[in-house]
C-alpha cells in the first residue's frame, strides 16, 4: 500500500510537509483536538480534506485549511481502547442492541486499508454517547459478518436470539446489520416473528467507513428514538431518509429495498412513503393504527433454502430452468417482465416444474407496481401453467417468504395459501 | 366469458337496462358521438364508466352519467376497417415507423377479452391523425410480438432492418415495441448501431388496452416531435414522463429501465434526468452537445446468447453457478449486493469460472449507483478472482452488452476491453 494512498494535490502536500503518512496515529488541533489514525482515501474528488479514524471507530474529515497543528502520537500500538462502560440512568426505557457485523460495527485495518467488522456491540453503544440519554442499552454480539456473507442460517440465529426476549422488559430490540442484505434479513424476521410484542429495528451504516462521514451514529440514535416514541410493533429498517443529517426513515421490514449502492438515503419503501419519519425530534406516522393485523405471537423460525430467484430476460435459456428442476428445488420465484410475464420459450419447463409440485411465484423486475396476469394472453397462459401472481410483493421478499413458507408447511397447497396471505404487510394496497 | 365481464354496480345496470353486452358494437352519443365495441373490464374500482374500443384501435372510458343515447350498430362483423392511406404533405420531414408488436400496436379480441398484437404499422399511423401534420411517415411491420417474447434474434432482425436505412433520407426511425423488454432492445440497438446517422426511437404504450385510456397516441406524437426537433442522434426510449398528459420523456437507450408495472411514467432514466423532456411543444435538452462521442458509424450486428444474469441473494446455491459453468456459458453478469458483493460461499465457483475464461462482470441489484469493489475486503477478494466491476451500468444493460461484446470479439481480453469502454453512454458520471 502506498504511504499516501488516495491523497493528492493539497492534502498530499500537507501530509508530506508534516511527515505524516497513512496509518500514522496523530493528534490534530483544529476547531477542537482530535486523536486518531490517518485513513487512506479511495475517492479522488477532493484534495482539501484528510480523513481521520477516531478512537471510537468513526471517521471524520478534517479540512486542512482549518488544521492548526498536527503531530504523531507516541502510542502507535493500541489504537482502539476498550470503551468504558456507559452509566445507566434509572427510569429510561431499556433497549437490547444485538450486533451482527457490517459497516456500522466496523473498524478500519490501517495496514491494509480495508474495513473489517470487529467493533463489539458494547463499543458501538459507547461510541455514540447520545444513546445513553435516551435509553439504557444492553449490548450483545450475535456474530460478526458483512451482510453479503449473511446466509439463511444467520437469519435463523438472529430470530432465535430475539425470540429469547419475547417476554423481556425491553422496549425494543435493535439489530446492527450490514446494509447489503438488511432487507432480506428484515423480511425473514417479519415472517418468522410476526406479532412479536416489541419493535425489532434493523439499523446499518450506509456511508462506508473510508469516507469522511459516517451515518452510523445518527442511524443508531434514530432507531433508539423510534423505539422509545413510535408506540408500534413489527420489524423495521431504520436508516437515513436522504442526504439531510436530520431526517430518519423507518421502513416496514417487508416493503423496503436498498435502491442505491452508496448514498445515505439508499433505503426506500417501495411504492409508498416510509411508515414513520423522524425529523427534528418529531415522529410522523404514515401508517394506520391497526397496521399490523397479526397480534398473536406465534414464532415460526424455520425455512427451506431450496428456493431460487429467476430473473427472466430476453435470451434466458429454458435449459437453466431444467437444471433447477433437476437439482430438486422446491420453489421458484420469477422476476418476470412488466405485469408478470416470461417468454413462451419457458412454458414447457414451467409446466414440468408445476407437475413436479414446485411452488411457482410471479413478481416483477419493475420492482414497483403490482403483477397482473389477466390482461394479456401470455399472463393467462402462465396462470394456466400454475404460476401464482404475488401481488406487489418485492421479488427479494417473495424469495425469503417462499423459503419461510416451505420451511413451515406440509404440502404445496399450504405453501400457496401462506404465500397469498398477507403476514407482515408484504402485500399492500 | 361472462357477458358483462368486469362490470358491476351502476355500469352493469346501465348495460343491462340498454340490452348491451361486452363485445357489442355500439353507437353512443355523449359529449360527441362514438362508435366502437364495449370492452370487458378487469378492474373493479369504478362502476361509473363503460369502456369503448374505438375503430382506430384505441380505448376510451365514457362516464355513464354523460351518455345521452346508446344503441347497437348493425355492422357487428367488420370491426376495424383497413385505414385509408394518409395524405402526405410535401416538405415535412420523413420518418420511418417500424412495428414489432406490443400493446401500442394491439387490438382487443372482444370474444376472449384478451389483447393481441395485430394492428399494422399503417393502421397505427392512421390511427393517430396528428402525426401526418408533423411528418410524412412510412410504416412497415417487422414482426408482431409482445415484448416478453422478444428474443435476441429479434434484436438482430430489428438492427438489420434499421441498418438498411443507414443512408436514407429519413429524419429518424420509430420502433413501436412492447414495453416489457423495450429497454433490453434499446440497449442492443445502442451497441450494435452506435453512431447511426439519425435518431432511433423506441416507443410503446404502457397503459394496457383494457383500461379507459391509452397513452399510445401521445407517445407516438412525442416520438415524432422528438425526431423532428431534437437535432440529435443515438437510440432513445420515448414514453410518458409522468401521469401528466402533456409531458414526454426521452431516455437514453442504455440508461433507461421500466420501474413500474403499470403506470404511465414507468420508464425512468436511472440516476439522472431524462436526456430530453418535451412539454407543451417545447423541447428541453438535459445532455451536452457532444453527448454521443462515437460519430463514426460502424455496425456490429452480432451477439452470443451464452450469457446469464446471476442475481445473488442470501442462500444462493453455488451449485447453480457450477451448472452454469458446465453448460458452457461464456459470460456471467452478477447482480451483486450493495457496492458489488457476493457471499464468500461463491468464491470457489467464481474462481473456476474465471479459470475457464468466462467473462465475469459485476453490477448491483440496487440498480442505482456505482459498483465499487475496493472498499471492503470482500470486494477486493472478488477483484482478485477476476470479476470486472462495471461502473454504473444497469444490470440488464450489462447483460445485453456482454452478449454483444462476446458476439463481436475474438478473445476474453477483447471482451473485457469492450465491456469497460463507454460505447453508448451505458456508463455515466
Amino acid at each position: 500500500m502506498s504511504e499516501y494512498r488516495g491523497y493528492e494535490g493539497n492534502s498530499l502536500e500537507f501530509l508530506k510537509a508534516n511527515k505524516i503518512a497513512v496509518g500514522d496515529s496523530v493528534k490534530i488541533i483544529a476547531d477542537i483536538a482530535y486523536s486518531g489514525i490517518i485513513m487512506p482515501r479511495y475517492e479522488h474528488s477532493d484534495d482539501k480534506h484528510i480523513v481521520l479514524k477516531l478512537k471510537n471507530g468513526y471517521n471524520v474529515g478534517l479540512e486542512i485549511a482549518e488544521i492548526k497543528n498536527i503531530e504523531k502520537n507516541q502510542d502507535t500500538e493500541k489504537i482502539i481502547e476498550k470503551s468504558e462502560r456507559i452509566e445507566k440512568i434509572e427510569g429510561l426505557p431499556k433497549i437490547l442492541l444485538l450486533s451482527t457485523g457490517g459497516t456500522i460495527a466496523s473498524k478500519v485495518d490501517y495496514r491494509t486499508g480495508s474495513v473489517t467488522p470487529v467493533l463489539t456491540a458494547e463499543e458501538l453503544n459507547a461510541s455514540v454517547p447520545e444513546l445513553a440519554k435516551i435509553a439504557n442499552i444492553d449490548a450483545e454480539v450475535i456474530f460478526s459478518e458483512y451482510s453479503e456473507n449473511i446466509q439463511p442460517e444467520h437469519w435463523l440465529q438472529i430470530a432465535k436470539k430475539i425470540n429469547e426476549y419475547s417476554k423481556s422488559d425491553y422496549a425494543g430490540i435493535i439489530i446492527a446489520h450490514g446494509t447489503d442484505t438488511m432487507h432480506y434479513t428484515s423480511s425473514f424476521l417479519s415472517f418468522a416473528l410476526a406479532g412479536f410484542s416489541i419493535p425489532i429495528v434493523l439499523v446499518g451504516s450506509q456511508r462506508s467507513s473510508d469516507r469522511a462521514s459516517s451515518d452510523a451514529a445518527l442511524n443508531l440514535i434514530g432507531a433508539t428514538k423510534f423505539i422509545t416514541t413510535s408506540n408500534t410493533k413489527g420489524v423495521y429498517v431504520v436508516m437515513h431518509h436522504d442526504e439531510n443529517d436530520e431526517t430518519i426513515a423507518c421502513h416496514i421490514g417487508t416493503r423496503v429495498r436498498k435502491n442505491h449502492t452508496s448514498k445515505r438515503g439508499a433505503f426506500q419503501t417501495i411504492g409508498d412513503n416510509p411508515a414513520f419519519i423522524i425529523a427534528e425530534n418529531q415522529i410522523q406516522k404514515n401508517i394506520k393504527e391497526d397496521f399490523f393485523k397479526i397480534n398473536e405471537f406465534y414464532p415460526r423460525i424455520n425455512l427451506d433454502t431450496k428456493v431460487v430467484l429467476v430473473k427472466y430476460h430476453p435470451g434466458y435459456d429454458p435449459g437453466l430452468l431444467e437444471k433447477i428442476i433437476e437439482m430438486g428445488y422446491k420453489g421458484i420465484i420469477f422476476e418476470g417482465t412488466g405485469l408478470g410475464h416470461i417468454g413462451r420459450t419457458m412454458y414447457d419447463s414451467v409446466k414440468k416444474a408445476n407437475e413436479k409440485g414446485i411452488f411457482l411465484g410471479m413478481t416483477s423486475q419493475c420492482i414497483d407496481g403490482r403483477v397482473r396476469m389477466t390482461v394479456y394472453e401470455s399472463g393467462r397462459d402462465l396462470l394456466n401453467l400454475g404460476i401464482i401472481p404475488l401481488e406487489n410483493m418485492i421479488p427479494e421478499v417473495a424469495l425469503v417468504k417462499t423459503m419461510w413458507a416451505i420451511g413451515n408447511s406440509r404440502n404445496i397447497e399450504e405453501i400457496k395459501k401462506i404465500m397469498l396471505r398477507n403476514i407482515a404487510s408484504e402485500i399492500s394496497n
